[in-house]
């Protein structure tokens, strides 16, 4: 399963808005005869790779998933009926498919089909994998990561704005493999003003760049900003009349009206229209308002911090707007996945609390 | 050595003013017939100790010693007459005396005798222990550690000053090892006032009592303070009129007059003074200001930072005041050493990069 879990990881950065999936065939003697990871929506699942390498060597071999076989009919055949033709005798799944509507229900096509059925092996290191589709299946919404950098006493730029570059040349490589596999990069108005960022994914050889989303409640977006040169953007505005939308939608770029509370746009609303989208995982990049608000809405999962070894002291820029706290049970509480060093940066990984 | 390194550890609460020394003394045939730790002042050195537990086994064995043993008449006779007298063949130091002045002589004094002298196996490790004695003695002043306890981004307490507790009780309970260790517990007039602590160690076996140091310019703690109840304590103030200094002297707390700049008291000459009564360690307990003046003037040596898996936002009060730095270039740069899980909390010990 080891195996077959770091198979699916080939497809970090192509399988949306599918999920990250491998397949290991493995004959009773232990030898391996057949292998696949899922490349690329519209193309073969793990187990038709698997059974194709296999071919003959498939019957009366065990063949391990890192989710539950597929029984429908979507763009592919259904999985499970390829292992019961190949004579597959055993199946072994990391976990159960996360749509609440069909979990079960390819495991229990097996079974009928007289197929010996386990599931649950590493599934922890399984969810971690796909925790952008599961999130979409189970909540309809993306799993939402946001990306920051600061000194060790949590400052992002100094009171002048200067913060090129807090962290080092390590941890920004490094974080291009993060907005690799997201789907979408999500920021804000004052970012795209302030910084006029591209937000691609740039020294990774992949074939996808994420869909660029833009929090700009005002629709102040310039139309020439960096970030729309490709056309590969949406901009989520509070505005209601449309009649400004156009001439981003003639350069390709969507605009959806959220229209929140107080002139805001509505988080939420925006997490659910991602979801719709087949948007699974959503990296942010963006300043202390804008990360500050999907944190109070609870729309953030995971933070992913890199820590400069510095000092730039109170008078410089904190990185979360959270409003003023009453009483420490307000505190976002979250919980640390790891810390790693990154060149000589650390870097923080956590979930929020109620992710 | 680790064995005599791990035996100098066993005095890292009681051997001040003098350093934490080990000593192994060790046959041809690699069996133990020896060792022993420095426990105290006054009290014989690791080598009279091993040298005891050895006997007649001694003669002709090698003895490993984490510091170069004395050759001076200080209160005890020199250490290297009795490596000597005893007959040791070999010697193996971990780092040479500190002290610039008489580095040397004693490995000098056991070649002359005709020894087998090395030095420098595991000298980082051995350096470590004893950084505040090393100070002292390179450098006149004791080794200053910062500790602070905050939340993930930075945030020490909420703006209305609700800070207990940010960390959990393990950190807490850690953090009393460190004031153990230390021979000054270092705050300001302003946590004085605001939190009444007490500074002394709780929970841990010792037979000390770390020296209470208070920073208060205009001499304003209160006599009754908690801090003060032990007579244990320092006042180190900017006002040079002795007159309202009785009352703590009354006390048995003494005061120092050390004005500097701007009505402040002047922190440099403040770790000389340290310095100068044979203080090794100082662990800071203070607030942004105390913290932040103490790393704009460079006295800050390392940096024992507990983070809690928590946002406060950037309304929460900072860690360091450190004015308005108008370039990255003024950052504070640390290297960081080691990052721990401790319950809940991370501990991340740095080291100012000027230290």
């Amino acid at each position: 399963m080891a195996r077959a879990l770091a198979l699916a990881a080939h497809g970090l950065y192509t399988t949306t808005p599918n999920p990250r999936v491998g397949c290991v065939i493995v004959r009773d003697d232990g030898c391996i005869v057949g292998e696949g990871w899922h490349v690329k929506a519209g193309e073969p699942h793990a187990e038709v790779h698997a059974l194709r390498m296999a071919g003959e060597a498939a019957r009366g071999a065990t063949a391990y998933v890192t989710l539950e076989p597929c029984s429908h009919f979507g763009r592919m055949p259904p999985c499970c009926e390829a292992l019961v033709a190949a004579g597959v005798r055993r199946v072994v799944a990391a976990m159960q498919d996360p749509n609440p509507l069909v979990a079960g229900r390819g495991l229990a096509r097996l079974r009928e089909a007289g197929i010996n059925v386990s599931s649950g092996v590493l599934e922890a290191e399984a969810l971690r994998l796909n925790e952008g589709f599961i999130s979409r299946m189970t909540r309809g919404r993306p799993w939402l990561r946001i990306k920051a950098a600061a000194s060790l006493d949590g400052r992002t730029a100094l009171a002048n704005g200067e913060s090129q570059w807090i962290t080092g040349e390590a941890a920004r490589a490094d974080a291009h493999h993060w907005r690799a596999r997201s789907c979408v990069i999500l920021t804000g108005i004052g970012t795209v003003l302030t910084d006029r960022p591209r937000l691609t994914v740039r020294g990774i050889d992949t074939p996808r760049q994420p869909l660029r989303v833009i929090v700009d409640s005002q629709l102040r977006t310039p139309l020439d900003a960096a970030v729309l040169a490709d056309g590969n953007a949406l901009i989520a505005t509070a505005l209601t009349d449309t009649a400004g939308f156009a001439p981003y939608e003639a350069r390709g770029v969507a605009v959806l009206s959220l229209p929140g509370e107080a002139g805001q746009v509505d988080l939420p609303a925006l997490m659910q229209a991602m979801g719709a989208r087949g948007i699974n995982e959503v990296l942010t990049e963006a300043g202390a308002r804008l990360n500050g608000a999907l944190i109070a809405s609870g729309c953030a999962d995971a933070l992913l911090l890199y820590l400069a070894p510095s000092l730039l002291g109170s008078a410089a820029r904190g990185l979360f707007d959270l409003g003023l706290l009453e009483s420490l049970t307000q505190r976002h509480a979250l919980r640390v996945d790891s810390v790693d060093t990154v060149g000589t940066d650390l870097r923080l990984q956590a979930r929020f609390a109620t992710a």
